[in-house]
């Protein structure tokens, strides 16, 4: 647990415990905090893709402390820098953070690359603190905030993205409720979203996914907040499945939907949505639950573990550096419009 | 089980092994298929309050039968007819047939009770025929549809509502694949029309009730049909929480959404869906999963059991008796535009 009830996702364990790069089990949590200690790259690896560490910009962390920890113990770093960049599709960090970490290595060996994983760590947490600030000014008076997925401490460094406004209007006095999508498959908003704003004193509910739609129709939401994955240049969002859903209901009801990113989360690559690889994920997540079969045997399952929000519902992109709207973003990455 | 894969969700029982109301217990399939033989109408309420037995027009012929049972074993046959109507509160058929055998008993007694029952349950199993005969008209070659919630055999009469149109597509050679929203919290869809759409052969998938709207995106979706359990005369529907935000969608990707419901799902009292009343369910349905709690401690839960779409996101509902448009049907229940 660090300051202010939050929680400690990821962090780099020295020599002579280390080198080692340890995380809290989000796969375990709400119930057990267990720390998963991860001392070589397949490790770290195989907990990215069981999701014990996840949301975008951790999973960026993750992977510059991992290419560092391939440095720190002598094994392959480009092999491992690949590795990593692809150990999960959708979130652009990773690889961003693995080629960052990678450069520095070449430059400056197994220090070098760890400097660069600690800046890259250090400015996620600068960077949550700076869309707290900016996504604030986004917030109503008595605001009823609906979220979904995990966008607190547990997804990205600092106090997280979306959640990280959530917080800071929590703080500011201006949140009046915070309604957490549970976020099936796996639950991330009833699990962790929940966990995060139990610890940080905020009025909350949980509610299935399918719920949301009778909350904008008796009026009961405000506005809308959540993170992203990976964001094109044309400002389309990929996000945790149910995102775009949201954001329909958003438009119809007239409710401001913002997404709350840091920069590394756009990939200048990416011309539109449809340059986003949507991973697929297993039927078995969704055809039981908590371990427990809930489909008959044999059922097939559609499990994309994101969807994607054209830039055309997505009202404000808050980013580290500032605030993007329709009016002011223009297309991302290309000249005018650019960001980076 | 019945004929061509259906199943048998309730019958009555007569002397000398009754006279009782047998269910399929719903709650714990698809695992197990255990029968809940009810002797006495506390028995079958509760019966009702835990979905043992659920679906709308199902729980109306399950309202008669308490009633009738009521009768046949002597009991009070008002107070049954009473608080079968109020076991549920959404579903307008419990009342409608428990206050239809009410009036068949003061008549005919105790065989004139029951003769009104199996008269309700006839009636139901013949409007599913035509319901499936109707609603086929609106299902176009190779359709991919997309269902929310149970609305097979068990939950209504014969092979059910929207369920009963999938089955007529299936077997016209029309339909190419179900889409099947798990729906949660307590998953209908991936427990109880998985198991139906298995056991009828067609091809399908479950998915999380939140991924519809990448489906939507990707253009997987060629037609809604979902069932309904209250009908407002302003053609509304309150069904199963989370279909409108499927409504939504449809609209949105110019979709049609489609209802399937007998009229006894009609309520003539009901002039909007403001005036239908929702039920709340418990939070524990939301917070813990198959027993395993999913929230931290004392997580506070919304679970309304429906929501209500308003009339013009509905492109048509199917009824026994034709197919109601809004070219066609007005003011359901007023002079000129009553299907009654």
């Amino acid at each position: 647990m660090g300051q202010n009830g939050a929680v400690e996702a990821l962090r780099w364990i020295d020599p002579p415990e280390g080198p080692a790069v340890a995380l809290l089990d989000q796969t375990r949590l709400p119930d057990d905090e267990v720390t998963l200690v991860c001392r070589d790259v397949p490790a770290l690896v195989a907990a990215i893709k069981i999701l014990a560490v996840r949301g975008a910009p951790l999973l960026g962390i993750a992977g510059g402390y991992g290419v560092a920890l391939a440095a720190a113990i002598g094994a392959d770093v480009a092999s491992a820098a690949d590795v990593l960049a692809h150990a999960r599709p959708t979130a652009v960090n990773l690889g961003w953070a693995a080629r960052r970490v990678l450069a520095a290595h070449i430059a400056g060996g197994a220090s070098g690359a760890l400097t660069e994983a600690h800046t890259i760590a250090a400015e996620e947490a600068e960077a949550s603190a700076k869309m707290g600030e900016h996504g604030l000014a986004l917030v109503p008076d008595d605001a009823r905030v609906l979220t979904h997925c995990n966008t607190g401490a547990l997804a990205a460094g600092g106090e997280g993205t979306a959640l990280a406004v959530v917080v800071a209007a929590h703080r500011a006095g201006r949140l009046k409720h915070l309604w957490v999508d549970e976020t099936r498959p796996l639950l991330q908003g009833a699990r962790l979203t929940a966990y995060e704003a139990q610890r940080h004193g905020i009025p909350y509910a949980v509610l299935p996914d399918n719920a949301a739609g009778a909350l904008f129709a008796a009026g009961e939401v405000d506005l809308v907040i959540v993170g992203a994955d990976r964001i094109a240049r044309d400002r389309s969002v990929a996000n945790k499945v149910g995102t775009y859903p949201l954001a329909v209901l958003a438009h119809h009801h007239d409710v401001p939907f913002v997404v709350v990113a840091p920069t590394s989360t756009i990939d200048p690559d990416a011309r539109t949505g449809a340059d986003i690889p949507i991973e697929q994920r297993d039927a078995a997540e969704v055809t039981s639950v908590a371990g427990r079969r809930t489909s008959p045997e044999g059922s097939p399952a559609y499990n994309p573990a994101f969807d994607v929000t054209p830039g055309d519902l997505v009202t404000a992109i808050v980013t580290e550096r500032g605030v993007i709207t329709r009016a002011n973003g223009g297309n991302l990455g290309l000249p005018g419009g650019t960001r980076h």
